[in-house]
């Protein structure tokens, strides 16, 4: 184990996905401890902590992956959470949506901006108002 | 037929897409020119003429969604370029594929890299280094 | 905004989906009340009110593409809806479903049938027997 | 083998898909015999032989689903021959791809037309003018 | 009807699935029985009563090819239920899932690891610890 | 950079795919050198070297993805190739693709078979018989 790659990975997943994401890795940990060590080391210590991308710009593309494919609506609501974490607005998170009418169709957006809906309310219900 | 939206949408599609986009109208006029029509209103005229996120970012939606799908290599290839059109760097094009193995697993991210190949290969034979 | 497309989507929005797709406009109106309007218009106002196939046909496009890409649930339950509204059975619903059987898998016909049902009995449930 | 729904199969596939279906199953002869037979068994024996919905209702339902799903370009156009040789015709089939566009998004229905136009240009070539 | 056919089918969908089978099969009888038929006589009946593969693998397949698509759920539960019923461990179900992670992403292996969680604590519940 | 985890990566990778793995990564080096790396390090380095699954089963795993989801020709024909490799006989990819018509449809199931026969026929070619 490559410890230093742990460490990055651990602590962008912190400032991207915050306590979403720290839930996601504990429910892993007993099940699939492996899976849960990749997806630190993986996604978060080599790919989101490269350069090249903004963070914001990196959630862009994330958010219109899952809501374009419409088959991981729990990933979905993490990363909008991410989006608004790393600096995109609310306003941007619906943008990404009514773009992907036209590439994913209108069943996509529907569901993104629905997705996107419920972030905002449990947000607001935290005191976040980004 | 609303004459401003379509207009509007012809500009920003030239714009954007430059020629292949037009190629892409040109094969529907003897077909199906309504949907010509709805694809220069809609797309182009409605949801890249909206502010809230820069066309650059709209592209990077676009390229993500359609990579992430994988069963629209023309238009992924049309959107890198227009991509490239409006100020992302062939850089930033990779960095959203390698993103996408992520999120859409190692094939999407590997046929995402080669078809930009290919659209990189084509500019630079027409001397486009950008 | 063009009213008379738009007038000509909500008209058709209300004779194809009923309260449903009134309901889904309304979930709209605050978060992306532009993404309502584009759906009025753009779906309703202009394709659904084309000729070239009627209204029952349109919908069972409709139906099997969102049985066949299985990701969109919401939308199916509506537009089984909006099926029997215009004009299928209940059993040409089915007959749909297990139609997908072979092209699109056996999950797919079967979440399908069970969408199917839930619609049924939701229209029992208001005695609505067609 | 239940050689009364094996032919009762191998006559609606000629019925419907014609050559073009003979040749996919003269293709599974070496390599997957018993796929050829299923394929005649279950798609054409069983499903395309019952009641509920005519044969040319059944095809709109097919290509629907194949262009949505967009992952079988050589099928999709087997079927847009079969739903011309079963009575639609050539504006339904791109009236199909124009319905797509809302469902599952404008590079589904722009591929689909080019499926369509390919198909029409053969069956041009062939003197079929339906 | 091919009665040898569909008891085969129907004594192997007990084994493999047991009683999670039987209600899908008892769900669909009021609604669509024809294809609750088909659903024994075709897949069970014809598919999993071949040789070629031994169950165990054909039902790594299975779970593999639905978690990859990721968007049946129901059918998804009811083979990792199956897959262990067969004589695949738990351990090989996560190990699927983690396999899955390089092809369809990580949304797609952890949704099929969270799957498995399900299916594992319902089967604690019953007392089998397989 | 961890040299241990991607020496063994790279034998993994040509211990499975041969030459044909080593083209892609090839292919990648002067245009995306870091997802070279990762493609090395992450799929092969640690999934591909795990136990729990055989190397046999892993690629049984991935066949049956690559072919449900189907928009990945170029990988399915590696891994078929890589499966053929690693000790599956050429009837049980074949079978594979026969379970597969079940859960994703026959459409996947034959362009499964005929990616296979392209492999099968590549392997004639080069005088292996396995």
């Amino acid at each position: 184990m490559d410890s230093e790659r742990y460490q990055r990975g651990w602590d962008k997943l912190k400032e991207i996905d915050g306590e979403a994401g720290e839930r996601v890795i504990e429910a892993l940990r007993d099940i699939a401890p492996d899976l849960a060590r990749y997806t630190i080391e993986f996604p978060f210590g080599d790919v989101y902590s490269r350069g090249g991308l903004s963070l914001r710009e990196r959630e862009i593309v994330t958010v219109a992956a899952l809501a374009a494919l419409g088959n991981a609506q729990p990933q979905l609501k993490v990363h909008i959470n991410g989006a608004l974490n790393v600096g995109c607005s609310r306003q941007e998170v619906v943008e990404i949506m009514i773009q992907l009418a036209v590439y994913a169709g209108f069943p996509a957006a529907l569901n993104g901006v629905f997705a996107a809906k419920e972030v905002f309310a449990e947000r607001d219900a935290l005191g976040q108002t980004d």
